[in-house]
């Protein structure tokens, strides 16, 4: 670990790749040469046209995307995708089926019925308090969609194996997985993903939409939230959020070229949450709160003998150099962010430390 | 000039002061001794807080803003505030009066029509190219707000005087003159920037909106498309673009402390805008395309004698370190925007290029 940088186990925003904040630091005066900050080149220039350009190239090698999948990038976060979604991809008279994991997906939902469309709760695991992700779910064969959230941040579950849906275009809002495993895109109609968890910074969401679903975009919908009016100018309608988007170009060349692909970043995740989720299942005193198969690969979530435990647990983690532990303030506990951003060498800081903690505490 | 700058005269994003580049720069690994960079701390942090709260309180402070006005962050750029104004603020039913002044107001306009809703064009100023600002102009004095656009970045004019609307809320955008000098808020009921021009980098818009507008806010919006979402979570209802958010309280501090406030800065601004005029009313060669009683202090347009004499000047200009010089691609010709960060000394050098320039090709 650099001189005077923590462990950073933020559930989003999140830890970033160190040598990308360097190589940002590095020609934050100057980018690439051309006297001015990223923040102060146009965004009508060759350089961010460049930048873009590679970003979106590099989503689409990363995620093996054929040419009907357009990579877009937009603002309002997932937040703003769970109203548009139905906006633009949800007709009069049909229904979208959504899968309710948690508080995203509950959010998601709400933004359907506020405008006083049709969608399905057709299965949610509230009945355990969100802690797994259901199975042998009945989507609708005429669904106009059907809606999951990959991984739940707040409840730390993650779908293994997506669903099978037929023909029906899935939407799945990977705020807190993308770019963390590999997956086939094709039954996909569209991902999307605030990029501050596991690509980028808060401030820009990439949504990945496939050509179909921008055929059926009402052409009656205010300009700035219609998908069209995006994939038409290479998210370039407006301005668009530029130093996001050039850190995000960062974080994915450092995916490709450092790490080595979706893969290795996928065979190393699996090695990171493995090291926790094994001391929880050899640990009277941490306890895992997912369903075992469906332990997220990138929030691990735990709870301690007692809240005071936790507390401490918390507070002389944060003492010893590691932040971010605290579950989210509505379900309390604790919490390990380990986005891809997050290395093995973090985790096994944490673990030797967390058995430290049991013995002294245990 | 610091080695390796040029003189920055982009229209947006723009030139940022070189303190606050600097100062990005030097905290970027560590922000205020977290061990984590700004763009990796929680948004719910104390941290954060302290940073969204000084912008909001620099703002007030800067604006002379009652508690009767709300400082809000959003995303989307201007183009976003197009389509959620009327949707917030025209009720079904009522009509709102608009003034055309250029591109961006026709957008504005665009966006009330999209939605079916009555907006009136009480003045336009298409019938000279946009060269100027209306005046005398008649208000509804039933309209349910009046929008102006207060400077129009690609004719290079600028509101001098805004127009008394009577009790009717004025709403304008202020992308490219917000902070640039002094103004009186109470006649309005809603100002918005995007950031990217003179208070920060792109990806984050301010808008600044009074109670009784908040009043107005329909129930049944989207989330993300209420500004009653906004003003009741202090902009963090869900991830707010924290980067952007902190380099505009960078920037704000700067204003207030290093250049000494709005006042001061219109002084500055005043001088700027005004040694390149003065080379416009003194010079056969440079000519400017606003009409003299609407000229920007943003945003100077001007033309050459022959186009080949722009291009070979704009391109000379790049060469001698001066770089945006180029007119909006829409309008052609030559352009100098001269937003806050812009200092005197680089017009001053600026000018006396020209001047050069003019002697060896005039």
């Amino acid at each position: 670990m650099t001189e005077n940088r923590i462990y950073n186990f933020n559930a989003g925003p999140a830890a970033l790749p160190l040598s990308v904040l360097e190589e940002i630091q590095e020609s934050f005066l100057s980018f690439k040469g051309s006297g001015m900050s990223i923040t102060e080149i146009s965004h009508r220039s060759k350089q961010f046209d460049d930048v873009i350009n590679d970003a979106v190239a590099r989503t689409k090698r990363l995620l093996n995307l054929g040419d009907n999948y357009h990579v877009l990038f937009l603002q309002g976060g997932a937040s703003l995708q769970f109203c548009m979604i139905p906006m633009n991809f949800l007709p009069e008279g049909q229904s979208a089926d959504y899968v309710n994991t948690g508080t995203w997906s509950t959010k998601a939902i709400k933004e359907v019925e506020i405008q006083n469309k049709k969608c399905e709760t057709v299965a949610s695991s509230d009945d355990r308090d969100y802690c797994y992700i259901p199975k042998n779910i009945s989507f609708n064969k005429d669904a106009a969609y059907a809606h999951i959230t990959s991984n739940n941040t707040i409840k730390g579950t993650q779908w293994d194996q997506f669903p099978n849906v037929g023909d029906v275009p899935l939407i799945a809002d990977m705020s807190s997985d993308i770019m963390s495993k590999k997956f086939d895109i094709s039954p996909f109609g569209m991902i999307y993903a605030g990029a501050q968890k596991n690509i980028g910074p808060a401030g820009v969401c990439m949504a990945i939409v496939r050509d179909d679903m921008l055929k059926r975009v009402p052409e009656d919908l205010p300009s700035m939230l219609k998908y069209t009016t995006y994939s038409s100018k290479n998210s370039m309608y407006n301005t668009p959020p530029c130093f996001a988007i050039y850190t995000i170009d960062l974080v994915l060349k450092w995916l490709e070229e450092t790490v080595g692909g979706i893969e290795k970043i996928e065979e190393i995740n699996r090695k990171k949450a493995g090291l926790l989720y094994n001391l929880f299942d050899t640990s009277e005193f941490f306890r895992g709160t997912a369903d075992k198969d469906s332990r997220s690969l990138m929030n691990v979530t735990f709870r301690l003998p007692s809240e005071d435990l936790e507390q401490k647990f918390i507070k002389t983690a944060q003492e010893n150099g590691f932040g971010g532990l605290k579950g989210h303030r509505s379900v309390g506990g604790c919490r390990a962010s380990i986005y891809n951003a997050t290395s093995l060498e973090a985790i096994e800081t944490l673990v030797d430390f967390m058995k430290t903690f049991e013995k002294e505490n245990g």
